[in-house]
């Protein structure tokens, strides 16, 4: 089986394409099932650092909007495609042309590359809960409408909409995943307004002081990575008929305010571990963060067997347990 | 003050340009505002039968994609483009490449366009009910999701994203109106699956018998052609910050079931009338339009200052009135 992930060297890319290797089966249902005997990497550049050494992985670099590049990643002995090519949220922010033809064009290349295969490909989209915003009720409906505030969720939208048609005319077998905001990423921070969220984590487990920029009370919807890279491969694992009108759906994740989420910390490592934040207010960033829906039901994606984590506590734990080798700076 | 109309040799295009310049006037608060110059109906194919003479108006044909044709017709000079042209549902349906390039690509071309002008016109886009399908409830309200069961309101729905964030981001000021079904519309039947609700009315005044291919009880949402014409001026002339987080609106109608719409042509004409029309019931067409949402809220549209039509007899003596110089076939 040929399963092909774009922005494959991305850091949730990156877990899923190992999560594949070692797991070394996908049993898309209807579908093929079988083991996994190719993995293709895509991405804008290669991997740094690159992937441990197997046979069955191929790094592919290029323009995901560029349909020729596409066309020769997208191969008719391709069973499942994870579409998670994207440009971040500020990034489509601050250049609209670079998110359209990334987050949209890319997106639309993809899709019309598995149509024209003729074999109904299994497409899993990268989503997000940015589809949301402006108007909506406290707590996130499955059918709550999408009214983005960004053209990072415009695109996603977009996105969406495409997935679920293409998915109705039979051209793909498509699924889209609206994902929480995933904690804890590992490495540095990012431009994103939500990577404090890990920062607040990450920084001060590895001894370094950091600030948080948000009001303690501010709440976030989260998942950790182990999670997300299961819902991918559910979401991949799952029978067409079980997604009925829409094939779009939120993944479940748990609400902590930040206050919860940094006693989690000292209550999974120590009080002098937590003491390395400092809270300095941003307010740009408390604007952003403020205007993001943070409570959902997401009774859909639970009855579709998507699970969130337990505690923000196992999260703590396990970015412990699989990024810092089980230790941190006490 | 230069006004365009794309899909302007349609029924209601047409009604639109023909009172724009009776009207004379068009007042884009916080825009333009003045007499009405030009008119620009641009169509496929050149209006038949003619526009009356008028020396505002011009009519230029082209395809809605083209970039280069939509430059030259959308100049520096455009005040407020209302873009209609569109292929219908069943024909987005049954050609998924023709609706992608019109319906999307078309749509797409116009904002791109408009954006490069530099000049924010004013854009009043023509969306329709058939973003809404799927699991809603049996209220359609401001906050319901769009999950469209059709690629054509797949692509309005697309296109009612790209109107919000074009606008958020400064790049036009535009406005998407959800048209309920529009009757009684003159003229022959079409292949849309809604055409029935006009020929039902339609028909018997003009002597002809006619099949109500769905059940009595089967209800309807509704617009007449004037309320529509009015809406779409309405849209154009509210200022931008009536329309906060979202720019599209359902625009309220009046619901009635066939049986309800069969009585009062009746009741405004005759029960001779009435008895033109035969009921063969068509499962086709039962199916798609009992999957039509028919009840909807609309609070959002009624707060803007649209307005529904009083009763469905105005709607059926306006057509009389409008359409058939005020006599019908007794």
């Amino acid at each position: 089986m040929k399963v092909v992930i774009t922005g494959g060297a991305g850091f949730i890319g990156r877990k899923l394409a190992i999560k594949l290797l070692e797991k070394n089966t996908l049993d898309l249902s209807g579908g093929a099932a079988g083991p996994v005997d190719k993995v293709v990497v895509f991405d804008v550049a290669v991997p740094d650092p690159p992937f441990p050494d197997d046979p069955r992985l191929e790094i592919v670099t290029g323009d995901i909007s560029d349909p020729d590049t596409i066309r020769a990643l997208i191969t008719a002995d391709t069973d499942a495609v994870f579409h998670l090519a994207a440009v971040v949220s500020a990034g489509a922010e601050a250049d609209f042309d670079l998110g359209m033809r990334v987050n949209f064009g890319g997106t639309r290349t993809v899709l019309d590359v598995c149509r024209a295969l003729g074999t109904v490909p299994r497409v899993v989209f990268a989503s997000s809960v940015a589809v949301f915003g402006g108007n909506v009720p406290d707590i996130i409906l499955d059918d709550t409408h999408l009214t983005p505030q960004t053209s990072y969720g415009g695109q996603k939208a977009m996105g969406e909409l495409l997935i679920s048609d293409f998915s109705r005319k039979g051209f793909i077998d498509g699924r889209a995943l609206r994902l929480p905001t995933v904690v804890v990423r590992p490495g540095k921070p990012n431009k994103a307004a939500s990577t404090f969220a890990s920062s607040i984590i990450r920084e001060p487990l590895q001894g370094d002081k950091v600030n948080c920029p948000v009001a303690p009370e501010q709440p976030m919807w989260l998942l950790s990575p182990r999670r997300v890279v299961d819902a991918f491969i559910r979401a991949a694992e799952l029978p067409a008929d079980a997604w009925g009108a829409s094939r779009a759906v939120s993944i479940p994740g748990i609400t902590h305010s930040v206050q919860e989420m940094v006693d989690a910390l000292a209550a999974v490592a120590s009080d002098k571990v937590r003491a390395r934040i400092y809270w300095k207010p941003d307010p740009d960033i408390q604007k952003i963060v403020s205007g993001w829906p943070m409570h959902f039901a997401a009774d859909r994606g639970r009855a579709l067997g998507f699970t969130a984590d337990d505690s923000i506590e196992n999260i703590i734990q396990a970015f412990i347990d699989d990024e810092l080798g089980g230790a941190y700076v006490p």
